[in-house]
């Protein structure tokens, strides 16, 4: 099942990062632009490239569908063809997609996503506004393919509190709220890991939420964007992880994706060099997650 | 702007009704199937016939994205022609896809579907679970290119509830503060119709609650999901439209779809008969509306 297989994954390769790919035209260097006759192809390239150079070190890909419907129809074959390319080396896939609907519509969507002749994905994320009717039509899925969700509690976005935030007459918090209907629905779901298919998105730009969440959602895994460009290090990912290091996966789009540009690396890489920078970024996250989980 | 051309069209067709098309495969009768190579292909006929059939008495079409995704990649290719169609013969186009992210990445999603060079609809659905950052964006280009969003704000679902009923410490509820919130997000975007083009999901299977909504939200268009199949009839949508009859759309799709399975219609239709169905039941919708709103 989903959690036992992303966890062992993590722990083989010493790594809870996720590569994102959320890829915009201009992260891609001219000298793939030029020779590819469309857009799409240009980016379906230049995360071929991506994906081959971090699969011995980074052990999960996380597609941001967003870029890829930006694509127009051509898109979904794009955004298939990276997550099959990224499969065939061993990685896991997680889709971001933040899917919410209801009844038959939500198992359209988890039929699309997580059945085998779907996009086939390890996990999808899901909105959980509209309660319950839109989250077990995945939960049935999750269970029959083996698959995962992540369902977004407090999201890494400044302006996240504006509703997750609010407090209800009961005292808790809205995210507090809905962190706990993901343990309701996780119930059924654990696997040997101690941890359930059913996770939650917590942003890494909230570090004091995070580590009370983490006591709040016992065998709950997180996915928690915000690492990298939106400001988040391994000093505010900590409370994320358990006593053994696990619990988390760690996101990082465009640090890894545009790493070439940071500042640290005083110019050393060009955006041909992106792969090289990439490597170089993803092996110094994975080093400085190692301080924190002591791995 | 987008509210302004919805109205004038809902006024001029003395019609409110958007056809919903949510299509699975057995929706789609035996003779369609049989001729057509895929699945898609055959869905992309069934499309083009109900469109055809109903493009003279019913304003505005609304395409539920996940039908077209579990399709696979062929999927957005059936879905843009079958939007093209309906634009083709003058309907307007929603897609209902509750899309949400944040910063650049809810921007790429306002690209792909409201710009011109996207899929071009007139107006997609959103989920604002994510605050502002997730909503200005589409602010933006509704503003840029005249177009619309629906903001989730009480759906038509048996546990909308669960936490969109919540009580807040001030005394409102979850989708009161929800309702608020768009309110705000519509300031600058109202047109000559009085309406805004920042819109809102009310279900029609919440009655009382969509009567205390069109009072809280002056100005705000609502889609109204939950007609026919789901429970919702006339009398439970009328609170929606103010005293000229305007104000809000009300979606059917199998109610319209499937209208030849009907049992007021007694044995009368065969399945291939859905699209002399699909019109009977136009009709009778577009009556049962006149009625409540007296056009």
């Amino acid at each position: 099942m989903f959690a036992d297989k992303l966890f062992r994954k993590v722990s083989d390769m010493g790594n809870p990062t996720v590569l994102g790919l959320d890829p915009r035209i201009e992260f891609v260097p001219a000298s793939i632009r030029n020779k590819q006759v469309s857009g799409a192809k240009a980016i379906r390239e230049f995360n071929r490239k991506l994906i081959y150079s971090l699969h011995d070190i980074v052990p999960v890909v996380k597609f941001q569908s967003a870029y890829y419907e930006l694509l127009g129809p051509e898109g979904a074959a794009v955004l298939k063809e990276s997550m099959d390319f990224a499969k065939s080396l061993g990685m896991m896939v997680i889709l971001d997609a933040k899917r919410n609907d209801i009844g038959s519509t939500a198992m359209a969507y988890a039929e699309a996503y997580l059945s085998p002749e779907g996009f086939d994905v390890d996990a999808l994320t899901v909105n959980a506004y509209l309660g319950s009717d839109g989250i077990t039509p995945f939960l049935e899925l999750c269970k029959k393919y083996g698959k995962g969700i992540f369902i977004l509690v407090k999201t890494s976005n400044p302006s996240s509190g504006e509703l997750q935030d609010l407090r209800l007459d009961s005292g808790e918090r809205i995210y507090e709220r809905m962190a706990d209907m993901v343990s309701c629905w996780s119930e059924g779901l654990f696997g040997d890991s101690g941890y359930s298919s059913i996770g939650a998105v917590i942003g890494a730009t909230y570090p004091e939420e995070l580590k009370s969440l983490r006591r709040r959602m016992k065998g709950i895994p997180f996915l928690i964007p915000g690492y990298g460009a939106q400001g988040g290090g391994a000093e505010d990912v900590k409370f994320g992880f358990d006593d053994n290091g696990m619990g988390s996966v760690i996101n990082s789009s465009r640090g890894l994706m545009c790493a070439w540009k940071n500042k640290k690396y005083e110019g050393r890489y060009l955006q041909e060099d992106f792969c090289e920078a990439a490597r170089h970024e993803a092996i110094d996250m994975r080093n400085a997650l190692a301080e924190v989980t002591g791995k």
